[in-house]
């Protein structure tokens, strides 16, 4: 059986303890446009969730959902499992070896966590990671090959 | 301090515990392109990680990367937590009922999980979820308001 579709990502959500707290995160610190705390008037009796969420709109794709980890559990309908930091990551490609820098020590002046050893990678980029709130992992990579390349920035 | 930059999201990385099956997976059962598994003439003795890596290249952006739990928690200087399947979810915004339909009947078909309950939502949504071979959540996704805003396709 073919789909015959071509799948795309529109949007990410990332299950998170407190909306505000990662709000003020993600919009203060990363200066993410962000809609606020928005579809607390919605409550689905079938799964249980609620629609309270924030909505950020990086540039490009896709939306980001800052979305409370019960709320997700119960629209999924899986159980809500304990936190773990290493399932993924999201990686912002950036212009230059200096900004990459300029982020990280954003993050950190803001009281964010970064990683130890951000530092030039054998496949091609200078790189360092640093965690939101809830410890998702977000990687800062500028690419020494091909700076307009989205792709190229990751190996 | 103001970055003064637009962060934009250009891959995501999704820690796997085998390349091959999860390649399987996407290339298989959800179609998207993939690179099959490359870079592995690279490793990074500062982190410990290796480079070996499936790239997946869905329409639109951002590019995915398949990569080994251990590889991602090197490369980002984290312990390795153990699994979670409630940090996060990937919407696919469809362009209608019977086209989620078809992508959630595919991969139980292909034997892939699908959660209870794809149902219309009080936010406008007609959605159902599914795991890849590692748990990570996938949520199909028509919505009733506008089947051309991926923006819209969240609630």
């Amino acid at each position: 059986m073919m789909l015959g579709m071509d799948l795309r990502i529109s949007f990410i959500t990332l299950a998170v303890a407190d909306l505000s707290r990662s709000l003020a995160f993600y919009a203060d610190v990363l200066e993410l446009p962000a809609s606020g705390i928005v579809g607390t008037e919605f409550h689905d009796d079938i799964s249980g969730a609620d629609g309270t969420i924030v909505f950020l709109t990086p540039e490009g794709c896709p939306t980001i959902g800052l979305y409370e980890r019960h709320n997700l559990a119960r629209d999924a309908a899986v159980a809500e499992d304990s936190r773990s930091r290493t399932e993924f990551s999201l990686g912002i490609a950036l212009p230059s070896r200096e900004a990459v820098d300029a982020l990280l020590a954003k993050v950190a002046q803001s009281g964010g966590t970064v990683t130890p050893s951000c530092h030039d990678r054998p496949w091609g980029v200078y790189s360092g990671y640093f965690t939101d709130p809830d410890g998702h992992l977000w990687e800062a990579v500028w690419s020494h090959s091909d700076t307009t390349n989205p792709a190229a920035a990751n190996h």
